[in-house]
């Protein structure tokens, strides 16, 4: 038996989207490519996944399938360089959208941070004071993935366009997709990715939505699929999975996050009588994430001890885990003592309320052990 | 029941590739670049799948895992232009490598194209004379996908780095990994590319060999994944599945290939009485595929006719299947009544001789039968 609580990083494959993938690995494996009957079938396959991710998401553009995030954040900011300009993003990013301004940085491209808040939220008045008339791109996560801090993306990007109609402007969805509502031509999103894997879909598989009208540099050559956009046989199996996984997450959505509320709120009573301990997102964040910043502790150090538990938690961003400072929790302005000690919470549709008992016990009597420790020691 | 002919274009999932890929959607679901025990497991199945694959095709160098063939091949020639020069290849590559060398022309990079003969196979002493002093890349396909031919690549890579060693050189190994017997570090090549999907893996996974002392410029940005060359949540259970299928495939390869020739005998038997026809490649070629060029017939048009009696046949790659005249057929100096008439038939370990001999006879007589509505209407 383990406690996974480390939802944000990746999840369980849902049963249902597991039958629907089988499918397409036996039965119907043919290459959408081909002129036959069967492959023209496979084929209208993928396009009625991305008709359900366009309605799941409330889209009434393009839906590009990719290898996953990574990939989707990547062709949204390269492919959008196509006539020069310069960058405002926040110093939140994900790895994914970070590291691919810092490329454009080497290349010559200016890149304006904009101010985030304790919670890793956007600054959008200081955002917005960014942006001028030879701004391209305007870049910000929807839900913070290191501290589940939602971002009001309709005022931004509605803010971003008042300035400058032209500037593109791109949201990683990753975090939001099945976890927050989403309606992407509410949002006014240009670009808008996620991902299959956090949200009970396989890995290997994302999505990029593009908003009609908007021209992206192709980021790679071959075969001409995607309508020459993004090359490369299509995974057939692990998109119609990711409509699957699409369609389960938001019609579970209400339930999911009246769970994850009582789950919250279990965790915060456990910690309450715990001195030296914040809780990140206080006001509009995700149910799915709650970031806890305990003093005088290392995270990795606690989440070890809570692994001979049985129990999994996160320290952030998986994909940031190999750099001992987090880019993101520096932004947090917290007190020397806290930052080496945060630990991320996050739950999904498989979370059950006897595991968060347990693990909520578990997690705040570990950290008063952990700090008796360091106490007898000094 | 299908008569599934068109191997090439993508395979079956093989049961136990499917048992293994299962296991890493529901039980090791987790992340690898997490940080916990159950994460560190997956990231070690990971590597073990690396030494399986090194193993298996005579590699002492690294493997990356990437997204499919399509994007290997894009990581292979965009990430060996560090310091520029000109590069040599041939017109007869797969579309996910002449379109990469498409846009390195375009540019300003010199591409020089080698001359190949009637089957499609590179003239290795006309790709000499095109190296010199500032050729950075020679890029040459182990084994042609339209036709099944096999190229000398050792013989090639040695004269490339006899003329200048400094020379990358990069085969795109899709149609060979599987087929017949790959010895990379025989082979000379400092880049190889291949795909799961073809050897009765999934699609949306697939891997680049790159030697020791190959330094590639990353062609995306993100965790840090696969040391930085690539990056993104690792596909786990689709890389373990990579692994199994081509473990399989090396060692089943010298059953499938002497069953392989046997099918090929009953095809080349069946057609022989049938004027202008021809076959493509005669000698030194893949046995799992055969390519035939009929006279004065459209193979669209036998395509849908045998689709009729649930046989599948190919009519070159699926991933160029979009235009009209293949710019390979176009090199295989073929006369003018036989251009439109190529089809390809591809063999799996799936296929059967009782299959072999009802499409051999079914291929054999919808010819006739085509050409004779020809011979009524002229």
């Amino acid at each position: 038996m383990i406690y996974y609580f480390d939802n944000c990083a990746t999840t369980k494959v849902d049963e249902k989207v597991l039958e629907v993938i089988n499918q397409y690995h036996t039965e119907k494996y043919f290459n959408p490519s081909s002129l036959h009957g069967w492959s023209l079938a496979v084929k209208k396959d993928v396009d009625a996944s991305r008709n359900t991710i366009k309605k799941c998401l409330g889209f009434s553009g393009n839906v590009l399938f990719t290898s996953g995030g990574t990939e989707s954040d990547n062709l949204a900011i390269f492919g959008s360089m196509r006539h020069g300009g310069n960058v405002v993003a926040t110093m939140v990013e994900h790895s994914a959208v970070y590291n691919c301004l810092q490329s454009l940085q080497q290349k010559g491209v200016t890149v304006k941070f904009a101010k985030t808040f304790d919670d890793g939220s956007v600054d959008v008045e200081h955002f917005l004071s960014l942006v001028d008339e030879n701004t391209c791109l305007a870049v910000c996560m929807h839900v913070n993935n290191e501290t589940g801090a939602i971002n009001d993306i309709k005022g931004l990007f509605e803010g971003v366009k008042r300035i400058n109609s032209r500037v593109l402007c791109f949201s990683d969805g990753v975090q939001a997709v099945g976890k927050i509502p989403v309606n992407i031509d509410f949002l006014g999103a240009d670009l808008y990715s996620f991902s299959s894997h956090k949200i009970h879909g396989t890995k290997g598989v994302g999505g990029l939505c593009v908003k009609n009208g908007v021209r992206l540099v192709p980021q790679n050559f071959g075969g001409g699929q995607e309508n020459g956009l993004r090359n490369g046989t299509e995974y057939v199996g692990g998109i119609v999975a990711l409509a699957t996984a699409v369609d389960l997450a938001c019609k579970n959505l209400q339930t999911n996050v009246e769970n994850f509320e009582k789950y919250k709120e279990i965790f915060k009573n456990a910690v309450r009588d715990l001195p030296d301990c914040k809780i990140i997102c206080q006001n509009n964040c995700s149910s799915a994430i709650l970031t806890f910043a305990f003093a005088n502790i290392k995270s990795e150090v606690l989440l070890h001890m809570l692994e001979r538990e049985n129990i999994i938690v996160g320290l952030g961003s998986a994909c940031s885990s190999k750099y001992k400072v987090s880019r993101v929790h520096a932004q947090l302005n917290l007190p020397k003592n806290y930052q080496e000690g945060l630990v991320r919470i996050s739950f999904s549709k498989y979370t059950t309320m006897e595991e968060v008992e347990f693990v909520a016990d578990k997690l705040a009597n570990t950290v008063k052990a952990l700090r008796n420790i360091i106490g007898v020691r000094k």
